[in-house]
C-alpha cells in the first residue's frame, strides 16, 4: 500500500458503519484516501461504538449532515434502506460528488437510488465481495478487502473520470476491480453467494427443528460438515433478508436449478446409482482445485478469509 | 498425552491407510498405543507412500497377512469395501481380537461386517468424527482427532472389556468418546454431516453447469460464500459415494425435510415475506453461537479444524 501525499478525496461520507462501512474507514485510513471521514448511523449504540474505536473524523445521526460537502458518498447499510436514504440525502449532495454503495445486489439498488440523484452527481454502484459472519462497527478491519474483488456496475454514459476515481479508491483499499453489467452481476452473485447463504440458513433451520435429533447432538457432532454451514448462517439477518428480497428473480432462477439437481441426486441415492454420485463428486473436486489455483483460497489460517480483529 | 510404559495393544492392523488410517497410525505413535502397527492397502502407490512416510511397522497388500496375530483390527477403507474385507480376514483373526472400524455410517456397516466375524472376536464399531477434504496416506497427521468426538455403536451384549479398551484407545488418540445406538448415530450424522456434504456437492455441480455464468466467474467471485462449499465438495468421492449408498434411509429422510423447508423459503422470497426470512436468519445465528460455546468451533486458525501437515 503506497501513501500518496494528497488524499484521493477531501471528505468521504459513509452512510452505514457496520462491518463494511467501518472496514472501509480503516482501509481508507491505512491508504490515506480521505482528509475527512464522516460516519452516519441512526442507532446511538452504533455511533457510541464508532466513537470509541475512532475510525471516523465526524459521526452523525442525520445522513444529511454527513453528506454535506462530501466528495464521495457510500451507502453501506442493508440495501433495503437505500431508497429512503437516497431520497433524504439527494438535496444535500455537493455538485460533482460521486455516490456509490457496497450493496450485494445491483439492479434493485440502481432502481432504488438513481431516480433520486440530482444532475451533476455521479452514481457508480459497487460491490466489494468480502465479508465475515461478524457485523457491527466493532467487526471492521483494514484488511477485509485485500486481494478480494470489487465489482462496479455503472450505467452506460456514466462519467468515465468518476468511474476511474472509484476504481482507484478500491484498488487503494486493497481490492482488485472488475466492471460488469448490473443484471449479470446479480446472476453471478446469486450462484456464488446468495443461494449458498440461503441453503446454509436453510439446513441450520432444518437441523434446529428435528425431534429425533436433539439440538445438543447437532452442536456436539457439528464437526462433520454442519459447522461450516453455521458460520455462513450466522451472517447479518437484516442484510441477508434485504439481499433476497432485492435479488428475487436471479435467486429464484438459481434456486430452481439447484433444486432440480438435488432431486436428481436424491433419485440416485434412492436407486443406489453409485456411478452418478461418484461422477459428480469427482467433478466438484476439480472445481475446488481451480479455486485454489486462482488464489481465491489458500492454505493460510481461516482458509484465506480475512479475520475479524476481535471475535 | 501421557505415555504409558506398556502399549495398549501388541499389534494393530489398519485396513486402509488413507487420511483416517494414516492419522490413526500417527496418533498411535504419539501416544505409544501399539508395539507394532501393520498397514494394509491394495494400491501399490498407497503402499509406497506409506513406506516413504514411515508411519507403519509393516505394510501389506494382503489383508490376511496384516491381521495375523493382531489384537486390534480397524477397517478404515471406504465402507463399501467392508463386507468383502470382513469375509476375507475372518478366518485369520486371532481369538480375542477386537475388530473396529472408522466408517461414517454404522447400521449398514454392522450388517456388512458382523455376520462374518467368528465367535471369540469382539466387534466394537466406531466413528471418529474428524476429517479434512484431503485424502490419501500423505494427508494424515497425529492431531486429526484431538478434541473431536468418536462415537462407538456396539451391539447389546458386546464384551464390556472390549468396549472399554476401544474407549481408552480413542481417548489416548485425543478424542472424546460417546456411545450411541447405531440407528440413532446414522440419523444424527445424516443431518450434521451427510446432507451438508450432499448439498455442497450439489451446488458446486449446479454452478459448474450454468451457461449464463462462466466457470471462470464462479471461481473468481467465490469468496462470497461458494468457496466454503467447494472445500466440503472436495472430499473423497469414493468414501462419500459409499456413505450415501449405505445411509440411504436416514439421508433421504433428512433430505426430505431440508427440501420442504427450502420450498417454504423459496415461497417467502417469491412473495416478499421478509419477516419469515428475518426470523429464520436470526434463529440460525443463535445456533452458531451455541457451537462456538460448545468448543466445536474456535477463533483459532482454520476455525478449529485440524490442519493437514502438507496441503
Amino acid at each position: 500500500m503506497t501513501m500518496d501525499s494528497k488524499p484521493l478525496f477531501g471528505k468521504v461520507a459513509l452512510l452505514g458503519i457496520g462491518l463494511i462501512g467501518s472496514s472501509m474507514a480503516h482501509a481508507m485510513r491505512r491508504a490515506g484516501l480521505a482528509a475527512h471521514i464522516a460516519g452516519f448511523a441512526r442507532n446511538p449504540e452504533t455511533l457510541d461504538a464508532a466513537e470509541r474505536i475512532g475510525f471516523a473524523d465526524s459521526l452523525h445521526d442525520d445522513p444529511r449532515a454527513a453528506v454535506r460537502d462530501a466528495d464521495f458518498v457510500v451507502l453501506a447499510t442493508p440495501v433495503g434502506a437505500f431508497a429512503e436514504l437516497a431520497k433524504e440525502i439527494a438535496p444535500h449532495l455537493k455538485r460533482g460528488a460521486i455516490v456509490s454503495d457496497a450493496g450485494s445486489v445491483k439492479t434493485a439498488v440502481i432502481g432504488a437510488v438513481a431516480p433520486y440523484l440530482p444532475q451533476g452527481v455521479h452514481f457508480v454502484p459497487a460491490h466489494p465481495i468480502a465479508g465475515t459472519e461478524q457485523s457491527g462497527p466493532e467487526a471492521g478491519f483494514a484488511e477485509l478487502f485485500d486481494g478480494r474483488w470489487c465489482v462496479l456496475t455503472p450505467a452506460a454514459g456514466t462519467d468515465s473520470q468518476a468511474i476511474e476515481t472509484v476504481k482507484t479508491f478500491w484498488r487503494r483499499c486493497g481490492s482488485e476491480v472488475e466492471t460488469m453489467d448490473a443484471k449479470h452481476h446479480d446472476l453471478v452473485l446469486a450462484i456464488t453467494s446468495h443461494v449458498p447463504h440461503l441453503i446454509a440458513y436453510n439446513i441450520v433451520g432444518t437441523a434446529d427443528d428435528l425431534e429425533a435429533v436433539t439440538q445438543g447432538e447437532v452442536i456436539k457432532y457439528s464437526a462433520g460438515g454442519f459447522r461450516d454451514f453455521t458460520r455462513i448462517a450466522a451472517s447479518d439477518p437484516t442484510m441477508w433478508r434485504d439481499v433476497f428480497l432485492n435479488n428475487r428473480e436471479a435467486v429464484l432462477e438459481m434456486l430452481g436449478r439447484f433444486t432440480e439437481d438435488l432431486t436428481a441426486l436424491q433419485r440416485a441415492i434412492r436407486w443406489g446409482d453409485g456411478e452418478t454420485l461418484f461422477n459428480l463428486f469427482t467433478r466438484t473436486r476439480a472445481i475446488r482445485r481451480s479455486i485454489i489455483d486462482a488464489g481465491q483460497d489458500t492454505a493460510a489460517p481461516n482458509f484465506g478469509r480475512s479475520r475479524a480483529r476481535r471475535s
